[in-house]
């Protein structure tokens, strides 16, 4: 019942336009009553971005479960859920885009969705960093930089009418986050390279730090 | 008249809480018609936040004025205007902090508002890097660490109930995303370090990138 309200009320909304389309017109082709609708979906927005809560029930999840993984990697996979549930249904995913740069409402929800992605990446960051020193400035940089990223790869996507491989796009995107906030350590490896390892790297004093980032990691291979 | 009707609102906001609060109430109180009130603003949530516009066309100017300096500075120095509006007047934003926590739609217009901000950071950051390569991907990323950055520390003030100095608190949060995006080569030197300079560094492979930009950092001096 769920799935039919939400894929009748967005075929009204491609049909109609989101503004002209009720609740009743949903509701009167749906074959029920308001109720109905109102027990699915809080509101005519909540139908047009109807697997959002379960995406962040599963990030919650999927965090709550992930062990001692390094912390930055950990994010990046949480945030590609997301990705996966646009890439599960690309005809859907590019038409509700399209849309939702059309109507300021559906923009605004998107940015309110956005944010509690953030704020659960930033919580488990939070946890991992823990409160003193910067751990909570460095969460809460990390997780609007994770997002960002996995943004721009999926628009990226989305923009292109859903053409290519998705997981290449964010893949690629995140990459340059895990290049300047950390990577896991290559497998079997331990924070001080247990096979004594070391990468002498010579920079110019001012120059900067991106490059230098860039530079290192071509050495030592991350990302 | 403007700063008188988004007085009175705020006001009244306080007194009787947001959502209690009508466009008649405002504008009974202040002793003009309804007209007035919509001719300075759109909605009721403008009237909260009456100074973001000015707000957003300064950093405009400010990024169009700011010249060759070093990208990411200059988006730092763009997002200190924000919270200049906010240390001007501290009463007022904390008294505006804690009646946004209570009421959706201002913490809504916030998102808005704050997204418009990243889109302006955002914006500036393309045209010096370039639509190409990773150039949009980057200020993206770039952009909404800065306002992640700025945003603690302005929360941190805002929580503490406009307690210590603003400036420093953001300052400090602004540092950690200089201190991996890159900052201002010293005055006078050169990308390629004009008094030959050089930093050996030492790293064990598979180290997290972030301690071998800390550690970098600590030597070179930047941030």
């Amino acid at each position: 019942m769920r799935e039919v309200l939400a894929r009748t009320a967005f075929q009204l909304f491609l049909e109609r336009g989101f503004e002209r389309t009720t609740v009743d017109d949903i509701v009167a082709r749906a074959g029920v009553g308001r109720r109905s609708f109102f027990r699915y979906f809080p509101s005519k927005e909540d139908a047009v971005f109807p697997d959002h809560e379960r995406c962040l029930a599963d990030m919650t999840a999927f965090l709550a479960a992930v062990g001692d993984a390094e912390p930055v990697d950990a994010v990046c996979d949480a945030a590609r859920l997301v990705l996966r549930m646009y890439s599960a249904n690309p005809e859907f995913s590019v038409q509700r885009y399209r849309l939702t740069r059309e109507v300021p409402g559906l923009r605004t929800y998107e940015l309110s969705v956005v944010r509690r992605y953030e704020q659960t990446l930033a919580g488990y960051l939070r946890d991992r960093y823990g409160e003193s020193g910067d751990g909570a400035l460095r969460a809460e940089v990390i997780a609007a930089s994770v997002v960002a990223a996995h943004n721009n790869g999926l628009r990226t996507w989305l923009r292109s009418g859903g053409e290519g491989d998705p997981e290449a796009a964010v893949d690629h995107a995140l990459g340059l986050v895990r290049q300047v906030w950390g990577s896991a350590p290559a497998e079997g490896a331990s924070p001080v390279a247990a096979d004594g390892d070391v990468v002498v790297m010579v920079a110019a004093k001012g120059a900067p730090m991106w490059r230098v980032v860039q530079q290192i990691e071509a050495v030592i291979g991350q990302g």
